[in-house]
């Protein structure tokens, strides 16, 4: 199978590498071109020209405007779409615009399937991540092998906008854990109980999960750097969740927090950590500042 | 060994059936004496009756309140707790209470360890609890068989207060996975994703944990009666939440959000129903009423 | 003075006909044509046609996307600008589109000034608007007699943002006030004090100003139709507060509340009551329902 | 009229300065006799001995717990109140608080009035302050001279706990503005609008009142100290607001956002600062930190 990547961040190039190792021939694009160096695939000059040719063209781009210029710009996708060509959308886009891209592929006759993904790059380097697919019944069929070369799992939704909602929902509900876990933490911390040992009891009690285990772990230790997953990210997703809620009519009020505390570590330079970090502001709320940390022993 | 327990409410009998079952000498005492019927132990008079005698004198009870008036009330615990008879409190408590009890104790000389529980009355009928308890070494040593008998897992504290501020901190954290389950499944169904999708969704991701998959099951199954754990509860346990981050200088804003919309249910006479039932304002404010989901089939 | 107004709102045709009633000479576009019925001045084809020969062309629209659409369209008032015909702006827009729109002016030499109004249309028709005025020096002199025929006070900004974020800070204010106001009569209400006992109070203590009387009697007398300002604009106003904050970093924890709580009121389809109505949401949440006033009178 | 001033912190000090002045026989006590000093008025031993023979005892204290020692205490109020005195609670106490006071009056047929006072140190001087004043229409009667010796108006209420709520609804409003205010002009600020501008913006549309001019001014100028009303003081009436809120089942979702940047700035040390100083926590949230303003001069 032919398969384009267009957009080649720590994601797509995550998603290229792997697709090589399983013996896909692939072509790639990247904005900066210096990203896609030492890939063993050939680079194109623009959107259009990736295209050209390939069976499957999947974007992995960062937001909104980058998917309408890669898309819609000169010299983009939609002008080097093959007939029968599917173009698979991994980005995570605002459910508006999902909406939109569903609307401009019909009047191009070109299919399209959402599909972003949940994991970090290192689960798309070994197969592991969560696809979540939207789009005709017929396209998961053609998509299947594919995916299943990337992903342990692959969560099937009738329509692209649905797809891209599940992602957000996904992406809320971690942020929102953060934030909760930040809450709590510092609560217990000033109360005397260390950090690392909350998160012990919440995974010892009902939390024994990864969202829970990793942040929480990741936050006692208040290691942000490197960025899993980045604080500006983050924010953005958060965006895209609020933005729904006011398209949908749906009020998102806990989100609301969760997006007031990723703005203000914004707003003091903090958007290169780890989205998790977002609990610095949480602490700092509570009076307690990096590295003065009033822990006790459990006995 | 002879152990009293003060407080037959759901939980406080099931741990006495639990001790009966094991073989332990047992005393009860409970306000309203219809509670006791059926239980094979004595039924004393007042709290200090059933402590005389009593090697460890178990309350459990249903706020702040009782718990003063049945400690410190005429005929209460203080006044027959014997000599090296040790007090422990499975209630759930505000920090500032447990604070006030330790020195109460000291006062009189008489041990206490405070020993709040998660957990259902049926895990406490199996033995399946997770308590967490918090006093001297030496008087976790003295409850070891006792808490083995009733726990599958006792985290230790190193004093009272802690351990009271370790359960609010596990029961905050339930109450906004609680909130934000809500959200994203508002959301979610509002943009045609079923409830039970989405927390399939989730389990399927990074929330496979009972937290998630309980209450997140419950709640899009709209399956609020019985309740396990009563709203008005939940309400007392998330103001206990917000009281103690009062006291200790720690701002708690998801909490709040938590806090108000179990207020929203108290409102509008819901306070019987499961606390997860909080969700049922979510739903409102975003437009959705019982039964008229709007939720659509994955392919 | 040759004056086109673009845009015949509720807004736009009270200035227009104010313009009359003061001596312009008048031209007016609008997109539905009806609007312009029984104005006396020319109705013209497009918003090019009616920037031709004007020396002022104020434009008076719902939107973001109306104010594009109108400037940068097909024979789109930019088309239609003579050289030093000024466009003043008196729409409420995002301050991201209005960073935007003074590049776009400088690149097509066409000087503009932001000029937002605040003040419903029965104070346009008698000149007793308040003009946040943003631009060149010159401009607002240039513009001054205009004005004065408008407003009876313009606070002046040195760039077209600013005077648009003026706006949008007037209009979070006021939303806020709202929202304060909704939660201290219901809570007074629930506690024996009349909500117009509450207005009284607060207007003869602390707050004897417009914003809290207009609006507290409003509420008080639940009378929200007909709307002097549409729930679903006072809902547009809060997004762009809550997008400019997210821009320039600025979290707004208590506008939150009132976008949700017009969010809230928007999904049960109050969007067309005056958006004072959204403390309808506010008693609900206080399980107060419409006409079961629970008010004592004062002795 | 022989009055007892029973506390004499700022409040009850400018109350007795006022009513020596304006010739009334009075006696006073206070917990620390210090602050009786250079007070032409006999200074009492007990609570209890200040009460005997006086027609009146006004109570001015800080808090709960102050009332109920004062009141209830060995050598209290009610061992001392003659029959037929009235007791004026001048007090900002809880409703539940302000509840049982009028049980326990009645138990001792004493006759109670509620009347928490609006106003500042320098108003009381003045005989200018706002009384909010509940209890039984003889009592309103009885006490009206000496009330129109200390205050410009007095509302009347049908009862105590009313009295109390609205004082607590009044403090609310002030605190919810002060967040709005902090909110808009840090939203501002990072626009290029100096605070100040925003303040005269607010005053010259909706907002010419004294809460916004007063607080406004203040915040501007970043003047925080000395404090007009300490910061610690400012969330115990959020808190009493909260409570109420929780008694009633009334959500305060805006409060709620107040308490929290009130319980912020007591988390890093600022309790004896203004509560207006609150809005440091909103500025630093924003980024902005004391000092490095970024406003623009209007041309």
């Amino acid at each position: 199978m032919v398969v384009a990547v267009v957009g080649l961040g720590a994601m797509g190039r995550a998603m290229a590498e792997r697709l090589l190792s399983r013996g896909y021939e692939l072509r790639v694009w990247n904005r900066t071109r210096a990203r896609t160096q030492g890939l063993a695939a050939p680079v194109c000059e623009s959107p259009a020209d990736a295209a050209r040719g390939a069976e499957v063209v999947m974007t992995s781009l960062s937001d909104d405007d980058a998917v309408s210029e890669v898309l819609l710009g000169e010299r983009g996708l939609l002008q080097g779409l093959d007939d029968g060509a599917v173009h698979v959308g991994t980005s995570t886009i605002s459910h508006a615009l999902a909406t939109t891209l569903v609307r401009i592929h019909a009047e191009h006759r070109r299919p399209y399937l959402s599909a972003p993904v949940v994991g970090r790059p290192e689960a798309a380097a070994n197969g592991q991540l969560v696809m979540l697919a939207g789009g005709e019944e017929s396209l998961h069929e053609c998509c299947r092998p594919l995916f299943d070369d990337l992903a342990r799992r692959v969560v099937r939704f009738s329509n692209a906008p649905t797809a891209n909602l599940a992602k957000i929902v996904v992406n809320t509900m971690i942020g929102g854990t953060i934030e909760l876990l930040g809450e709590v933490m510092a609560l217990g911390e000033k109360g005397g109980i260390a950090p690392s040992d909350t998160v012990d009891l919440l995974i010892g009690t009902l939390f024994d999960c990864p969202a829970v285990a990793t942040y929480g772990r990741r936050i006692a230790a208040e290691q942000f750097e490197p960025a899993g997953f980045r604080l500006a990210l983050g924010l953005k997703d958060l965006e895209l969740a609020l933005s729904a809620g006011d398209e949908l009519r749906a009020p998102l009020p806990a989100a609301n927090v969760v997006r007031d505390h990723l703005l203000a570590a914004m707003a003091t330079g903090r958007e290169d950590i780890d989205w998790s970090g977002l609990t610095t502001v949480v602490r700092a709320e509570a009076g307690l500042s990096d590295g003065e940390r009033q822990a006790v022993k459990r006995p």
